[in-house]
């Protein structure tokens, strides 16, 4: 196993990687799809499918364009959440937000070429290097568990009672409705995804994703707290713009105190699930505890 | 083999069966999704992968839910195009379009979900039945052309080229490039990826993408000549827009006569390229006949 860092460098070094090559017509596309996959970003995500395909024995090059797809899946939903006509952000990671340089027509389709190149990725993917049959199945599994968690019943079901929310009165089930697909869906997947490209076994496969899962409400519970206390300039974004969109989330619902109980249970919960695996697994461990104290 | 309107009720029988349940705080994307895919249109793209399955001998039932995710892409393009950042329009296909219905949000999210959605049937089928090895590679490649051929290479790109091509000097290349891409590229993918799924010779997929890109191509520049010369209510849309966004189209850059004789000069080199391939080739060139008399 790699540290962090370790894997977040290799995922910074080959972001670009996978996206086509474009016709000088399209220039500005490519431009823009280059600007909001390199102005920062944690790299959570695809980190997670190279570790948990690590940690299971797998082989972390095949798994580096699956590790990318899902950091084109996340950067597209946040290009698309940005606009005007949805959240309406100016920043995101101290940068001005795609539509702000590019204009409104090119985020839609940097955000619309972003999700459509991870899928054409994912299938080839597929296809290359004459896999094994089992081990083709393995890697199908792992494109499709990626593409089911970021659609209509994961991230995107999400996106869509995120954006419902607005000015309603909110329970916490919708809250947590909100929580689980937005955000939990996307990091869950690549933990699994990465696990099938190991051939990992279903029991650890179930108790990972359940890890990932916390950990991902967790993230979001993090980012209400963050979003009422943080300040703009270390977040690199707008604070307390929930408020002014009228959303109501965690803290709203559940008020602050409760919050972070809450994300501390997640914290625990994620660990519990996962701490009897073994010396590795400390790679996750210490990543959970690190996600729960994160300023930005 | 079928005639088109048989395959054309298949689709329209089928269309919804592979979108997701969906939890009822999300209802509200499904219906403008549900909205866009039966609101009316010609289901070619769809209805020719069926009928070059078909024709290739292969089955189908198993090429249906493939066809159904052209008609996904098709429509999530359109969607995302009469966006008000994009070409704003009001009304398509006779009726008002998505972001009119049910706001822009709710617009680019089921835009966003229907692309999701195909990749994600796409690789659910490459999985399903399981099939033999070279079945499942002649699936994956399916998947595969679908979705190269409907991204940052193909279909995106045309769009790019179209929103930048409004008030600048327009070359004839330009207009070409916007004609392969916006609009041959989704018309040549079902054709190819119906006759992979039928395991198809090469020289044969060849042929047939020949003929599929020339009448894709034809199936634009009579676009541009009914958005000189049609009405607005046998079209069911404005017409004239390219002039009022400032666009310029084959008829613009070539002059409506010469617009008409690449018309009939791409039908003629659709039909020459597959005419040799016996009787049952009589489908696809009276289609390129029929299309070539369209008046909306």
């Amino acid at each position: 196993m790699l540290s962090f860092e370790e894997y977040r460098t290799i995922i910074n070094t080959h972001l670009l990687d996978y996206i086509p090559q474009v016709d000088e017509y399209v220039s500005s596309l490519y431009e823009s799809v280059k600007y909001s996959l390199t102005v920062g970003g944690k790299r959570l995500r695809p980190v997670l499918l190279l570790a948990a395909c690590d940690f299971a024995g797998g082989d972390i090059k095949e798994a580096l364009p699956y590790a990318c797809c899902v950091e084109y899946i996340h950067t597209y939903s946040l290009i698309h959440d940005d606009l005007p006509a949805m959240d309406n952000d100016d920043l995101r990671r101290g940068k001005p937000t795609n539509h702000k340089v590019f204009g409104e027509d090119i985020a839609i389709l940097a955000g619309d070429a972003l999700l459509n190149t991870a899928a054409e990725v994912l299938t080839s993917q597929i296809l290359s290097n004459s896999y094994s049959h089992t081990k083709m199945i393995n890697h199908t599994k792992a494109a499709n568990i990626i593409l089911s968690r970021s659609g209509i019943k994961g991230m995107i079901a999400g996106q869509v009672a995120d954006v419902q929310n607005e000015h309603q009165n909110v329970t916490p089930d919708i809250v947590h409705f909100i929580d689980e697909h937005k955000c939990g869906d996307l990091i869950t997947a690549p933990v699994i995804a990465g696990l099938n490209l190991a051939n990992a076994d279903e029991k650890l496969i179930n108790d990972f994703a359940y890890y990932a899962m916390n950990i991902g409400i967790g993230f979001q519970i993090l980012d209400d707290i963050l979003d009422f206390e943080g300040d703009s300039l270390s977040m690199g974004k707008h604070v307390g713009k929930d408020k002014d969109l009228g959303k109501c989330n965690n803290v709203c619902v559940h008020g602050i105190n409760k919050a972070k109980s809450m994300l501390n249970s997640r914290t625990e919960k994620a660990k519990a699930a996962i701490e009897h695996y073994g010396e590795n697994v400390s790679f996750f461990l210490e990543l959970a505890d690190s996600l729960k104290t994160r300023r930005k």
